[in-house]
């Protein structure tokens, strides 16, 4: 922390200051005397320090301003400058998240619906080259009026289809009453975009084991995305998979959000979690999904997440961003190329009849 | 909903659109041929149907538009034009928030710290013309390392506030575990800002009894906002108070939000709800409050919300923004003037000792 | 400026960067040592420094803040606290814009259409107060299909209606070579917000001696808006009115902007310059004109701009946010009460027929 | 356009709004009536018709909603669904803009210093592969007080770098009275972000034969920025390329701009106009800007535009964002990787000492 007084504070005035800031949270203070301004340094650990609370010592605080990063666990410091890998165990075996592991494709319908559409989907998925199977049973809807999912039952469908396919499994968790029902079925714990700050859910996810998906929120900034990743990591957690799922700017007639790409590289150097993209509801139109995927991936994504349904046009829920079977396995297709060209794409196995 | 076909749409694809219609959701449908285009309105109820489902029935539909609406219990025409009134019971009697009663105004600090403070802010507000004490019992906190709220203990402390003085207590509910608890201490139970879009919390608190103040999501537009009260007002309880407290814009260098009064008369076009302003939280600091909240009243609020604090540069969070008792005294002086020259302002009751 | 270094940034690089800074911007740099990191200050004139110029002296190099405000003729401390007053001479006499002077109503058509229009305009809104009359000659249009304005047709026409009233002129210059004929008619020269970084413009019109009415641009930060500000002093031009008329937001379904009234206490506290608030562009309503209007003069706004019309429904231009003749002097006497409970509204000469 | 009436408009007022609309702007009206609302549709050329005007014919309007795109001349349909190419002849011959065409790749310093230097920086990216110089003679600034480009003595500078690599020119024009003498030397004329909607400026560089590059505002909307390219069209000049270089979202903390990709496939479906992207604006910083050129590439652009300069640390101005001539060969190799994959690079000719 850096606090600035203004020009002409009484020397008094400084001394009393600098005492406050010791005797109020034990730190070192040091003083820079300039022309115009008069500088204090605390020195010690400041990351907790509310900054308006420093503020209101004194009049003659000009500004506050935090030098050091708000986050600790989740950033790249923290480990020394090396990405975390998430190990997730799977039917199919560990599946890796990491900077330094090919990109892992998750897909499935926005969501569930019933037990054939949902194995269906599993089935030709994985075909195509996907190691996680996404799909809501609990679902965020900005209607009250509007389908919420089937919850529970959607649960045990999406177990029939981890049966079936031995793909992971990703759904959202919206109520913490939940949790056990959910962790019960899902490899990966997804907490949605409005979800992001909800510090009680955060806390409760945070201090259980399974691997958590954290959406960005719709407005958030990266610091408050980051910090509520810290959440996770500080209860606990450190299995935490970053998504950017497109951000709300003033264009949102053509197309749902703005997916933020840029937010790729930026996240690189400040934190170690891998990194997931999702272009489905990014863009909130199949049309736009495959250039945002492939983007995606020249920019360094670890994972990517893709809306596919049997019949987008029939779909419960955001029909028109999702990719029939025959659109995916072409963007797989796509992807694949460039993924090898980044030298961030698996060698498949030979896929037998599944 | 109306449909706009593209240019050179075929008659066969008209035709099988309006069947896929009318099949799908029961609809009538009713055709428009123009020069250019050829609409086609769909007559029913469509208050639940996602447009983006009508998108895909055919790649010739150009734009689904939504004509109504998106909320009912909420809006205006609900209650045939005419403002609701929510009437909360205190020790001190009952106190009614609408377009149609005296400015109600709510004061306190921004957590419950101890009880000698927290009491002692309950008397001086009420001397003031307060009628609610506010107090966080529960914080939410960007940083999971910065302090929380004292919770259930604050709780504790509250009650006896609202003993001491016969004020009615309004404090935030961030997870529904803790509903049972603060439901007893509460008569108006917040939701925050983060949680205006955590509907498996909305449904909680909208299926019980006590009133329930909605702040604004602090990027959620107005629609956003009155769908997450229509989730109150869906579950059962009508008695929903509407509270902005500033929006997240471009501009957070100089205060920490930018207040919205522009919403007000907005707002009171199209919901029967009654309003709050937080010029404390929307600002951000103690010097804009005032100006703010003179605007607030001039605008036609119907409630305000304040910080007080005894001391602000030791309050525990958001000292910058705390009024002082003083201040407090003489911003409410300065409301009370223009309270009555927009015939908006209570007579006082003879204060006696408190 | 202070710059703050990486933890373990090696003595010699701290000694490198010293002597960097001094060479190239010729300042004093005062170091201070902390435990985790180190922090050079630089003392002297860096207020033209670029930022980021200096963050690539070094890869050592974390973070660089700037701790004086980028602007200096237009901020309050240039002159010591006080507020400007922006005297303007019309055909009826002086009018003082400013802090301590009664707040100036300035109205009219958005568009100036016909010489009777803005003739009787201009006479109606004279008789209820307003001291100035506003019409827009160049109208800066989204669309190159859209009326444009009238132009130099239109300047000969505010010339009649100045004749006729004494009324002082404010209108829009868009483009520099138009601004001989603007200036030779208008009394205030109008910046849009669309041309608030048009800095080729603000130099010129900062180098002529009409006072200038500098619009909000509808994205700026307070920043660029006193730095647009600081172009126009820059240049020579004491004579700055900072005129806010509405942000976007997410928000454009029910309002047009978003008027932010809460820059007005910011504004006041950063600034010497007065301050005038249009309600009409703001929120594009004739309905919310007036509690918004309201809210302003609550505010503390020095003066207000407000789009008057004889028959909105015909207008060129802007017709839903113009209020008829009847409602501005409904919305006058409204004002009035305010204003004078405020102690900023002249008493009203005793107006003869004009 | 459609005209939706409230519930209950009265058949009386119904038949005078359809006389309303024929009479004022000769359409042709057609009635859908249903169960809850009655709506109108009119027939004809609307696309010149301000919407809030025919909003202002009743109070029982409730929306009018345009179903028709407000631009012509710039969008796909104009052409019939094909890519327009812009043809620019240059020393070394002509270059092509467009969807069927190789990337077209610009690069060059932020402002053109000394002619060293820019000569230099001309030769070394000719070799590396670029067909197009550039380098600012006029800079849009802030601040008054920053470095405003060595204007006209700039131009000569760039003549002499074009003179002597045969490498096209690309150069800012920021005052109308500048036009001849940038026209003289640049062979495409660039209006910057915040020139996006100067209709004086546009109007003027549309009435001349210069190919143009139109930036994007930074908080402008595609409608916007699309409306502002149909100005260039409609006043005679159709040689335009639209370029993103980065909005303004809340995140400015670790980024300059958000570099929003998203918009490529966007602008693809809307318009025919060839598309640029320019990862250093957009992102503010060297490290992030081969990951977005190279995204910029799988996303499908039609250019690129990079920053580079001899010395980075000693330009005068964005430095931070501009590129090594070492790190410009290095990216310019990764992108002809990509650019082959997708089959958008040319081969380049044998390259023999310049």
């Amino acid at each position: 922390m850096i606090i600035v007084l203004k020009s002409g504070t009484p020397t008094d005035e400084i001394t009393q200051i600098s005492e406050g800031l010791r005797n109020t949270w034990g730190v070192t203070v040091e003083k820079s005397i300039g022309e115009h301004k008069v500088i204090l340094g605390m020195i010690g650990d400041t990351s907790t320090i509310d900054r308006m609370l420093i503020q209101e010592l004194s009049p003659w605080i000009e500004q506050v301003l935090r030098v050091e990063k708000p986050f600790k666990r989740v950033s790249r410091e923290f480990r020394y400058g090396e990405a975390s890998e998430v190990v997730v165990p799977t039917p199919n075996g560990d599946v890796y998240f990491g900077e330094h592991h090919p990109i892992v494709v998750t897909a499935g319908p926005c969501s569930v619906e019933n037990e054939a559409m949902i194995v269906e989907t599993a089935k030709r998925v994985k075909v195509a080259g996907a190691k996680f199977l996404r799909g809501g049973a609990y679902k965020p809807r900005t209607s009250p009026y509007a389908f919420q999912g089937y919850g529970e039952s959607a649960l045990d469908l999406l177990a029939a289809a981890r049966e079936a396919t031995g793909l992971g499994i990703i759904t959202e968790l919206m109520d913490a009453a939940d949790l056990p029902a959910v962790a019960r079925v899902a490899d990966v714990i997804q907490i949605g975009a409005r979800n992001m700050q909800n510090f009680a859910l955060l806390k409760k996810v945070g201090a259980q084991d399974k691997p958590v998906l954290l959406k960005r929120g719709m407005s958030a900034t990266i610091d408050e995305w980051l910090m509520a990743a810290e959440y996770l990591l500080a209860a606990g957690n450190p299995n935490v998979i970053l998504c950017e799922r497109g951000i709300r700017t003033f264009d949102s007639k053509y197309a749902r959000n703005t997916l933020d790409l840029s937010v790729i590289p930026v996240l690189r150097s400040l934190t170690h979690l891998p990194i997931m993209i999702d272009p489905s509801h990014g863009t909130g139109k199949s049309e736009y999904v495959a250039p945002m995927a492939l983007a995606a991936i020249a920019a360094g994504t670890d994972a990517l997440m893709i809306e596919v349904h049997p019949n987008p046009a029939k779909a419960l829920s955001d029909g028109p961003q999702s990719l029939t079977f025959d659109k995916f396995d072409r963007l797989v297709q796509e992807m694949s190329v460039l993924g090898k060209v980044v030298n961030r794409w698996s060698i498949p196995e030979l896929v037998t009849s599944v």
